[in-house]
């Protein structure tokens, strides 16, 4: 196995497979390589595409926009390459190797430890074989293995997108509202871990409360009035609008 | 001390209350008493606020709706009596007893254990006896105990909204784009859960990634296209664009 990419989705990905006795990691590639690395994780290290060993599987975790010209690039044919990303389709890759993804469904950022052993790895490829070779390195790392079309892995990414990024954005308006008045964010922390826990036993549409979800336009307009943010009003009022749109059959 | 409400919230208290030797639960009082309540949780229980004992402290855990009547219809004065509401000033308390409040910043649902050790409660009082009082209570439960004005807890409250309910709403949106291509929506349950743990060491504006914040209009334009629900695509773009406001100082 070759892992090429070092990013946050590199990183994690060496730092599980490393751990794995099952595992050999062969080389990592990184553009921006630095002697660090081969020092840090133990494993060889290439900024050079030319210098790649031969592996029964290539790893890209490079960025999203990267994943076309460095599976182009690549100095070999007739080769398993997979990519790691959400949003990018298995047919993106250069059709010299033989295709597939390998899609670790997290996020992910190199300061912050990650137990991999409960995240969902969707796998693709294009011949059989393959699929069993990218099943069996999932559940090496992982308990969650699931194979995935291109089309079901596009819905994931862009659900991530609500779940993930626009949720985060929540936090991150509740943050400026709280500072505002000189409250300290950290008493909402305990509030958004039980929020997500939640759902780890309801659905969201049995989990959701609150004022828009009884419609109590009483504490709607005190919170409407109480927003001197336009962004925040707008935010508030179309979120609450959505909501309600919801629980009218 | 007499329990006033056995909802959600009176529940959860109860349950704390109960647990702690230190506290002595008098009485619960529910409009809509059923003997259940006395043989669960082996406290008297009352459906007539005629009955009330005498307390040191009576706590109200009825609907925001009702806190004024429920106040206004205590058959005694010059006793302590505070509201256990994130959204109704202190103020809304009738003046014939004294005010003060008894915040648990937290989301709750009877069918969901919690524990309360870690929830902030946010307190205020008229009088110093009271607010020392109720934060001694806090201290006997929780760990995370605050003196917080009417004002900030409006705020909480509000962000609370934010963080709680709207971010609730980005996983229902999630569900609901998943679901349309027949896939399992506990996939995205791990996602879920990092997402809120990253920001208990980091703060939300830190933790953003995602296309918005990296500017990937590809990534974006693509997401646009991929969702059919006109209310979904509203909700994109404009958080999108919330998001990218932040970035722009």
């Amino acid at each position: 196995m070759v892992l090429i990419g070092y990013g946050n989705v590199g990183f994690h990905i060496a730092d599980a497979f490393r751990e794995n006795d099952a595992i050999e990691l062969l080389q990592i590639y990184s553009r921006s390589l630095n002697t660090s690395i081969d020092n840090t994780i133990g494993v060889p290290a290439t900024s050079s595409l030319k210098e790649l060993l031969e592996a029964d599987v290539y790893i890209l975790a490079v960025p999203d926009k990267a994943v076309v010209k460095v599976s182009n690039e690549l100095p070999f044919k007739n080769r398993l390459v997979v990519h790691t990303s959400g949003s990018v389709a298995m047919d993106a890759l250069d059709s010299k190797n033989y295709k597939g993804v390998w899609y670790p469904l997290q996020t992910f950022s190199k300061s912050k430890k990650i137990s991999f052993s409960n995240i969902p790895v969707c796998v693709e490829a294009e011949r059989t074989e393959d699929t069993i070779l990218l099943e069996r390195l999932g559940k090496l790392v992982s308990t969650s293995v699931q194979k995935i079309t291109s089309q079901e892995r596009a819905s994931l990414h862009l659900a991530a997108v609500f779940a993930n990024n626009f949720s985060n954005h929540m936090y991150e308006v509740a943050q400026q509202i709280v500072s505002k008045k000189g409250v300290d964010f950290s008493l909402l922390r305990p509030l958004i871990e039980e929020t997500a826990k939640k759902i780890n036993t309801l659905l969201p549409s049995e989990a959701q409360t609150g004022p828009a979800a009884r419609n109590d336009t009483q504490t709607i307009e005190k919170h409407l009035a109480a927003l001197d943010n336009e962004d925040h009003k707008k935010l508030y009022t179309f979120i609450t609008e959505s909501i309600q749109k919801k629980l009218i059959p």
